[in-house]
């Protein structure tokens, strides 16, 4: 096992790793930038090293110099988190080539899964279901054509992007010329896909050893998403019947070996009314909403990432899965939901987080915390857990209840009304439910 | 169900009924003395009444203003919690007289349980095992003679009252003179009892509807005791095989038939080192430690307590309460370590609970409060769950390294003096474990 680790994140996962890393007994190393210099996971690490100005460019996605104080600490791993530098492959080999160990998939796996066509030509000789589509397309003329022979709307989507960025749906000719002028403009090469209606974002857990064994941990259902960033999760999805769930699983697996996947990772899907699944992509890395998988199924992600990563075989058998409860996250942002979602970074003045039964928090903030402006607006995951999800939505609708928070605006009455809202009580939600129902 | 409930009590066990009522769509009213106005209780429940000056004796434990306050604002039921009214047969009366539930055993139950006397007749005749003891002793001669019957050292109990108070052990005859002076000042009743050498406090949890139906939760092993004040609990026993989990499950079940129990409840036992247990007392109440019980059954007790009281039969079957991980409690007190635990209170400046996976936190506090002198110093009880022991006690390690809090004294530090003790973590502990081991 590993005897020091150093983590290049900060924030909540930056907590969530610290914790994982203390429960396996290995040495901790922080890194932060100077708008982090208080925050709280500098504060629970074993060591904490500063790595630059608050922009993350200069700190903490500079790959070499992470590297760099990563040897000097004698870490003997890298965890990377989400985001920053989690899907760089480039830094996946920094890492190993300077002997140290990334925790995460090999770094010809991320790349492949990274590009979108090279993905979805790896996904498509497998046998994955997948929305019409075509490769990279250069001219408009072509791209005007492939959309009009795949019928609109269609979705333009850049081959490189991950996490949404860049996606637009496109109605007609017009919506399709704008989109793609704003892909052109910020120099994103791209593809189109037929548009999906009504459809639900289902993702599935996998987790994979070094020597070939890979099961799944069921599906996240994360159709609630605004800008294709999603606000709150569970599992499982009650649009699934356990047929559904099966086949859906058993694409995830089949996915993940086309690409000799290795580590934890997540396979996303669209799911249309008519309950046709189509590929999307692979994630390769922990997701902010990795912990209502836990929480179902009693695996603790993290620490199977790292002792995956050391060289641990995965006993865990696919029939030993077993779901019987209900899990929701919501996310807590710092941000004003009243003026289209602001980003309102700033100092917390009180903070008191729910607790009691079947209540999980996940925070990267605590009183007196300075939100800094440079990054993303999570500062805390409420988690809860219920026999049912009547249950658990109950649990949340009392977890948020009891979250007390001041100085800065969140989130939280949003949620409030998601959770009120009758469609969504009756699980009857797809992708645009925020957009159609949520925002006025 | 209920459309309101009154709370007759403070702290985090007033929260933790709060959230259960949230949870079941019932109101909640809240009560407070003088130094608890803006305590956390006050602030989750829907509506919050003042009861009185700081004094326990002239508010939370004032029976009749309590039953009156509850009329007038239009409950259905009072739920006791612990401590306080909530072993008090004449104040279970009360509530029912007055056309209230009483959530907790009918107030015969309650006085019979409560007197030592009564109860251990009763068990006496429904066969549990008992410490070889005498009835109630009325004169000096008949005390000494009876203690050299029985042969030093022995116990002194007052007949009537709960949580260790006025217990003594008793290795001579001069130690005996000295405790039966106290008790005779005190005008405590008195038993004498055979004292269980190197002895280990076994509790059970069991659930009995109105209707009979008895069903017993495993055992919550609570030897970790400073002057019968529990510290630190854990479930289940690692001294238990299953075959000694199964008996005194069983013998749980019968203590709580043979006084026609219903509602949630303990039996307690000592276990000494040749494995056998020995009654010692039901407790008819929830039970501080109640929530490690929870987190390895998964079932709500607060829930429970109330869906029974309402009339609910309970649906749960022996065979299916399956014991499959690990939990710890540690109680942490606004107490001092260093100066023989001398309750610390004062206002909280900085509060920062633990978080992240398996970790459950019921609080009463959050920053600025203030810890009042007047009541019980426990302001926050940590819980964890592992698949195994080890695995529990390193993730309570990591929460306790977590917790921040500032401007009281606590006993976060002596919890994880506890965690490293070889003794405790090869799990050979007594009810003289602290006395012994970690106190110098």
């Amino acid at each position: 096992m590993f005897k020091r680790l150093l983590i290049a994140n900060r924030g909540e996962i930056a907590v969530r790793i610290i914790r994982a890393c203390q429960e396996l007994g290995i040495e901790t190393i922080a890194v932060y930038s100077d708008a982090d210099k208080n925050a709280l996971h500098v504060g629970l690490a074993d060591y904490a090293i500063p790595i630059g100005p608050a922009e993350a460019q200069l700190s903490y996605l500079d790959a070499t110099a992470l590297v760099a104080v990563a040897k000097k600490a004698e870490a003997d791993a890298i965890h990377p988190g989400y985001g920053f530098l989690s899907e760089n492959a480039d830094f996946a080999r920094l890492v190993t080539d300077n002997g140290l160990v990334f925790i995460g998939p090999s770094a010809d796996t991320i790349r492949q899964v990274g590009s979108k066509d090279a993905a979805r030509t790896a996904m498509r000789q497998a046998g994955l279901p997948m929305a019409e589509g075509t490769g990279l397309l250069n001219t408009l003329e072509e791209t005007i054509q492939a959309a009009e022979e795949i019928g609109y709307p269609v979705m333009v989507k850049p081959i490189d992007s991950g996490g949404g960025r860049g996606m637009a749906a496109a109605g007609s000719r017009n919506d399709l010329l704008a989109a793609v002028k704003q892909l052109k403009q910020a120099g994103m090469p791209y593809f189109l896909e037929k548009y999906i209606s009504s459809a639900r974002h289902i993702e599935v857990q996998i987790v994979a050893d070094n020597y070939g064994h890979i099961v799944h941990l069921g599906e996240r259902e994360c159709s609630l998403q605004r800008r294709n960033q999603k606000i709150l999760e569970e599992a499982p999805s009650s649009a699934l019947t356990p047929a559904m769930r099966q086949k859906v699983g058993e694409l995830a697996v089949l996915a993940a070996k086309s690409v000799h996947y290795s580590n934890i990772g997540t396979v996303e899907f669209l799911l249309d009314a008519s309950g046709n699944f189509y590929f999307m992509e692979i994630n390769p890395r922990i997701q902010v909403e990795h912990g209502i998988t836990e929480l179902i199924t009693d695996i603790d992600l993290v620490k199977t990432q790292i002792v995956i990563a050391a060289g641990d075989a995965l006993t865990l058998q696919q029939q030993d899965v077993l779901i019987k409860s209900h899990a929701i996250e919501c996310r807590i942002n710092a941000e004003d939901p009243d003026l289209d979602f602001l980003p309102c970074p700033g100092q917390i003045e009180f903070y008191h987080q729910p607790g009691g039964p079947n209540v999980r928090i996940d925070s990267g903030v605590c009183a007196g915390a300075e939100v800094p402006a440079y990054y993303d607006p999570l500062i805390a995951k409420i988690m809860v857990r219920g026999q049912t999800r009547g249950e658990a939505i109950k649990t949340m609708q009392r977890a948020l209840h009891e979250f007390r928070i001041s100085g800065i605006k969140t989130n939280i009455d949003f949620h409030k009304r998601i959770l009120n809202n009758p469609l969504f009580r009756l699980g009857k939600i797809d992708i645009q439910f925020i957009s159609k129902q949520m925002i006025s």
